[in-house]
């Protein structure tokens, strides 16, 4: 009974291929529409992000061809740097390769499982490999991509290679059972989104049914690039510092190897470090660091004051292009976006959330109610809403303390961007955030610091209404009463009647202001800022 | 300005342990609570998968011990074949090895991912290796394992070798960072649905705190095993043939290698397959089969009619432990199961859902409502609530529709288990099912077939309690009226309104039954079984 040997004549080793091959779910390739929409999403953010590392304003085309039923073309070009032949393989043809994995830094793609998995399913629908045109540092080449399953491996085959003054690279790959359509979860929706978030780019898109349509840049201006930065010690574990020395072997010293292989650390800050951890010797060689003193560095960390992260290094969406942006789809009543300051999680990483709200207007009229547009580093996330932190978050808000009846009833739409040089996805395929405190507390108070702006402005224009209801009450006895004051004082009754309306319109002048600004305001912009966010207590504040 | 020079210097090649230890959230590591309850899933699972394999009856002693604040040591110990030294690096300390992945055959894990992960895990909050004793064949070993990120193998470290007469796993690690608590996420709870769903397996659990608490097995009988069965055509793809057609060198022709490599393909398929797709030659040597012709024979796959695959290779819960386990918990009104008939998704992987539905009694007064409990392959899912196809099924239902108000203000609880030879899982943390069709459609009418007999029971509860005050009513008269009538016909008073009594009585008695029915199965069970099942359209039934 007890005979395991016919259990592990079984055993095996897999690659990486090969589990998201069985589990092509985990990606996004499940269901025809998202599928497709998958695609659309590697490719395009790999072509903003190339053209954010070259610092070119991104101008992406998307092309689709319906070449059968549920059979298409794709084609997605940009006019990044490209990429050199020596590495075109292991960006479309190698899971976990390429540069994007290991960096510490902001950057809408960060797996290196994207493309490749797009270059995979391509092949597991049609047999086809992925056709890539790369001009890149002045020569044109053409291949072709496949993936060797069991070894995790690109399998070349180069069709041309001629000299270019061009740039930028172009992905055509077919895909067979899926499909194309125009929703909230198709394509189109997805670059409109992706637009929204990314106005310096020009995204042009081929629909096979309906032509070209583009999504012009509305602005010139190339975003702040983000920078690479060097870990925060307080994000750091005993294996993170242990494994810089072993990575690090230029540093002799274990107090030059924290100078150096993370932000904010000082010579000063090593000097109270070396009182807080009189045990370990910041003199050793770092190459014999033990667990054990790797773990009391790091305890260490905790106990030193720290300059925080190096935040610049984020580049959220900004307050301005979100307002335009709302103001252009849904040309709502009341716009308010937050911006907070950056924020770090798990000690050391850090993020920045911002939050917009769309009030009314034509949203209202669009039948468009309790709409959660999330984004992650401005790439649009439209799946796996449920399981994501940011739906989750913004749901629980209590929404009755904003004067706000049902969220999923109001004409609302609330926009949460997450921008951080580590997002914590759910799964491989990156279409939620996974919770965690420090995230979620800062989603709240976005969202929440943008609500009560909304709040401010409906109670403000209830609070007119009424006044304008009683001011109305009162003038209808100002004529009765200014009779009867003539009669009794003798004085001219036109006279008393323009006094009695001066002070009522005195009394209500300003409420009714109020009322005006209100009304003038109401496609305008009621903004809180910094200022405001500093004003709140950001450990204080819950829902409870 | 187009130079990528900078960025291609950094291009490089990670593991999947690399991966994952970056992305420790995908495999259900975030949060201190979560993570606990994690690794004793992975564990747990793997011991009854083993117990399972060799036809043992399950016994599993869980024991978690304190070291410090938020520092546990975690012991797992079974009685299954155990690991052979060979193996058990694999099996423990390199991701996507071992035997669960390429086989098609129901079983807890399927990843090969998972037990590597807690050492992984383990490792990174503790520095220490996980220690394995492994009882296989004769020989009693202890050693370490450690992952090696970099190359995702396994490095060990044999400690001792003995021989013995025993069998069976130990895996003992320890891990920092976490939290072990009693609520509805923590491992108690694990293992109380883990026993809900394998009564065939005793769980003990020594918590730090409470002591030793054993969940013993109410059955002696080892559920029947599953089996390994062959790949259905429908479920095949192109890619998937010309896989087969590599891998299975020893058939020289087409036909034979159809018929030896996939289920219900027989000479006489074969012989309708021809005629079918005439234009491929089923005589060719299959190491020749180009893509389009193998595309051409998964057309032809479609147009032949097949028997559905083995789906006898699925071992449900099965009613009457679902039924015993709601009451042993419960203490409910009523519990009704459904047993639906084996399915199959993306056209060949069979699957199986069982639904279960306790409702009042203990439920209410335990104030629970609205419970929605998930298992898949009898493993129970604690986490991604949100993100799973189950509840976001369960929760679609108008439950209206069967006299229920909202579903979560009901003292309500719903069961679903899917069992199949390859769950759809979205993610490598295993905690969420993802969507489809087929499942989603299979679940909603599971879950509705229950209800069904839910609403029959409430409505004729009221039915009853309507007809026994309509009884009272008319029973007021029979005085008066026995008298009236015996005024006029002389007859005598008693007689007459005993005839009315028995009128009455005769008139109102089968409803009265039917509420003592009622009553008598309150505490029982109303069944629906196959019968039921097949009397319904399956795939005409829906919400809309």
């Amino acid at each position: 009974m007890v005979d395991g040997d016919t259990i592990f004549r079984q055993f095996k080793e897999h690659s990486v291929a090969e589990f998201f091959k069985k589990n092509q779910q985990m990606l996004g390739f499940s269901g025809k529409v998202r599928s497709l929409t998958t695609v659309v999403h590697e490719f395009v953010t790999n072509s903003i992000d190339a053209c954010e590392e070259a610092g070119t304003l991104p101008e992406i085309a998307v092309g689709l061809e319906e070449l059968g039923e549920e059979h298409y073309r794709l084609t997605v070009q940009d006019n990044g740097p490209g990429i050199p032949k020596t590495h075109v393989g292991k960006a479309l043809g190698q899971m976990l390769a390429g540069t994007k994995f290991h960096r510490y830094i902001q950057q809408r793609g960060q797996q290196g499982i994207g493309a490749s998995g797009c270059c995979m399913f391509s092949y597991l629908t049609t047999g086809k490999p992925t056709r890539a045109v790369s001009c890149y540092n002045g020569t044109r080449y053409e291949l072709e991509v496949l993936i060797d399953f069991k070894s995790n491996k690109p399998i070349l085959n180069m069709l041309k290679e001629e000299p270019t003054q061009e740039h930028g690279l172009t992905v055509i790959s077919e895909y067979k059972g899926v499909k194309h359509e125009q929703s909230n979860k198709g394509i189109f929706e997805y670059l409109r989104r992706t637009a929204l978030a990314n106005p310096h780019a020009t995204i042009a898109f081929t629909d096979p049914a309906a032509g070209r349509m583009v999504l012009p840049r509305s602005t010139e201006q190339i975003p702040p690039r983000p920078f690479e930065i060097k870990p925060h010690p307080l994000g750091i574990s005993a294996h993170d510092l242990l494994e810089a020395a072993h990575h690090f072997r230029e540093y002799r010293k274990l107090s030059a190897l924290l100078q150096n292989a993370f932000s904010r650390v000082s010579a000063g800050k090593v000097a109270e470090l070396r009182r807080a951890v009189p045990e370990v010797d910041f003199d050793k060689n770092p190459s014999g660091l033990t667990w054990d003193e790797a773990e009391r560095v790091v305890k260490g960390f905790q106990q030193v004051k720290w300059i925080a992260p190096a935040t610049d290094s984020l580049v959220p969406i900004g307050r301005e292009r979100i307002e335009n942006s709302f103001r252009n789809i849904f040309s709502p009543e009341l716009v308010v976006v937050t911006e907070r300051s950056p924020k770090v999680y798990k000690g050391g990483i850090p993020f920045i959330v911002e939050a917009g709200i769309a009030y009314g207007g034509g949203m209202g009229a669009a039948g468009k109610q309790g709409e959660i547009m999330r984004f992650a580093n401005k790439v649009p996330l439209l799946f796996d809403t449920s399981g994501c932190a940011i739906t989750e978050t913004v749901k629980a808000i209590d929404w009755k303390r904003y004067d706000l009846k049902n969220f999923d009833e109001e004409p609302i739409a609330v926009l949460v961007n997450l921008a951080s040089v580590h997002i914590p996805y759910t799964g491989a395929g990156k279409q939620a955030v996974a919770g965690g405190e420090e995230v979620e507390n800062e989603i709240r108070f976005a969202v929440m610091e943008a609500a009560r702006s909304i709040q401010r402005y409906l109670s403000g224009k209830r609070r007119a209404h009424e006044i304008a209801n009683k001011r109305k009450l009162v003038e209808r006895y100002v004529e009765q009463l200014a009779s009867d004051l003539a009669d009794l004082s003798g004085s001219k009754k036109e006279k008393i009647a323009k006094k009695l309306n001066d002070i009522i319109e005195e009394k209500y002048a300003r409420p009714v202001e109020g009322e005006e600004e209100g009304e003038t305001n109401g496609n305008g912009t009621q903004g809180t800022g910094r200022e405001a966010g500093k004003a709140e207590p950001e450990n204080g504040e819950s829902e409870g």
